[in-house]
């Protein structure tokens, strides 16, 4: 029996623009009455991960996408949480978990829904912060790593450009390129941003696409031209990339967040390129492949990690009443590296 | 020593829109007077073939592009001629060749030009057309074949939507699938042409672009959604393909005849459904892989045309003088099947 106080993210409206906080999602102070069914746990959460895709859920698209958001319902999205109370034998009470939860104090989590990831009871001790493992250890370094891996087909000596490159992915994409004998150059919002890229990230080449003409600052930065675009954005970028490509250049698209916001998306003015320059372009969504590469991802991102090779910037910000505003605060590209809520300690 | 009366189409003017026949290009009569250097040879022009991306080659890009035109010389393109004078033991006298020459009756070809191929003495007496080797035995049969191999991953059950599918790449491709086993939907712009795609060619359905809303005449003509778009056209069809695409879709990019004469191309407005449907896009020229496809392309599309597996439509047009307009028509999508232009009897 679970009769507990409970707080939730509940998902009111449809966005056409920005979500706002209190207009498309509210915190609600709820009561969890509920009996436990073979099959179901309740977790105790501990971490959200701020994933700008969420936006596209909330758009209501069935089919197109993975599963999108109900209104009346919480908000969920990658998390971690531990099992308390358990019918199902395969999440014992104790188990820290990692995968799909609501945006709750608790969630009560069906057999339906548990696709969660058991993580190792080691990482209680572990030497990185238990955070990362939303972050460069969890969906948004898988992201990176699979992407590059399956995608970006990455050889020493090319030049990658990343945008959004402080944002989640981003950062640790260009990283990743870096640590393959790539040239790496990365486009932020803000010339703190920039100012990491180049003095923390070891990135070759930064701008800030806010300040300048995007598509001058990226030739700028590379007179050569650009054998890959890691596109975190779409829109001007895109547009930009396409031009300074090379012949049979690649473009990887992990997102495009400058169109999630857009009623109408900036127009692309130079798609022919695709077909004068024989140009690539393929979209993933990491749910594809996170079978298939975790074991490989985990043991990988953890050494480079533990030996200072890549490190994972982040924003955590405590408490799940701040998830919205801080969601947002994402999506407008606010913050530096990955965007964590923190619920509670282990 | 050459000496005789030429004639020559020659490139005056870039364009921004359509070219005009007398501003952009002109027939000039001319003297071809010259001695031919070690290397050169003369051919007689038999046959041109007026294909869409010579219409990029005038936008004098240098780099983008296979190269472009210049100011106050001939146009030159993919034709068939016969050679008349030799000094370059690889092309003697009375070889057939088929290749880069220049719109002229004449071509003086100077051997860092002679890309030439030799045409097999049997095609003197070829059950099919001559001109047949400027269409689906020439580059553009190529196109269609080599780049369903090597990029659209064809599947039997699958469907297919090919733009432009009357015109001479589109209406290979389709015949290509349909006899792959793909389900296989074209758009044309006139009745006429949607009427011999259903009754000549054997498409499963097709519809006017021109005539309806694109997006919805797709979707009826496809329920299910389409497995792989062949884009020889972008703007609003690549538009409503993205809609229409299953996730995982593949797009093959044979052309966008829609971008080369617009000053501002269509504003494609679902891009971000490349990430969200997972969409592989892809460039292709096909000086890129014609060396490596040729022999297996030939022998392949010779059997089918000879054994009525798929048909050639074209339509030829008499004489070097009307090269010019003929061209701006089938840019503007007036030609049913490749077309071509015939100067000379062999």
């Amino acid at each position: 029996m679970v009769n507990t106080k409970n707080k939730s993210v509940i998902f009111m409206k449809r966005p056409d623009d920005y979500p706002i906080v209190g207009e498309h999602f509210v915190l609600q102070h709820t009561d969890l009455v509920a009996e436990l069914e073979e099959g179901d746990i309740l977790t105790r959460n501990l971490y959200l991960s701020l994933d700008p895709y969420l936006r596209g859920r909330m758009d209501g698209i069935e089919g197109a996408y993975v599963p999108c958001f109900h209104i009346g319902n919480p908000i969920n999205g990658y998390g971690m949480g531990e099992v308390i109370q358990s019918k199902n034998s395969k999440y014992p009470v104790g188990s820290l978990v990692f995968g799909v939860i609501t945006w709750e104090l608790f969630s009560l989590i069906p057999p339906s829904f548990n696709n969660l990831i058991i993580l190792p009871n080691a990482i209680r001790e572990s030497k990185v912060p238990l955070s990362w493992y939303l972050g460069a250890l969890g969906m948004t370094g898988l992201t990176a790593y699979g992407s590059l891996k399956l995608f970006a087909n990455l050889k020493p000596g090319e030049t990658i450009f990343v945008s959004a490159a402080m944002g989640a992915v981003g950062h640790l994409v260009g990283q990743m390129a870096k640590r393959q004998g790539l040239r790496v150059v990365g486009s932020a919002g803000t010339d703190e941003k920039v100012k990491v890229l180049l003095e923390e990230l070891n990135f070759d080449a930064a701008f800030n696409y806010k300040t300048g003409n995007i598509l001058q600052s990226l030739q700028k930065a590379c007179p050569e031209g650009i054998d890959i675009y890691y596109d975190n954005v779409g829109g001007e970028q895109l547009e930009a990339a396409l031009e300074v490509l090379k012949q049979h250049g690649r473009v990887v698209v992990s997102g495009m967040i400058d169109d999630y916001n857009r009623v109408t998306p900036y127009h692309i003015k130079n798609l022919v390129l695709i077909f004068q320059k024989r140009i690539k372009i393929e979209g993933f969504v990491c749910l594809d492949f996170e079978k298939e590469i975790w074991p490989e991802f985990t043991a990988d991102v953890t050494k480079w990690l533990l030996e200072g090779d890549i490190v994972c910037k982040e924003e955590v910000t405590e408490g799940l009443e701040n998830a919205p505003s801080v969601f947002v605060n994402n999506l407008k590209g606010k913050n530096l590296g990955k965007g964590v809520i923190k619920i509670a300690d282990l």
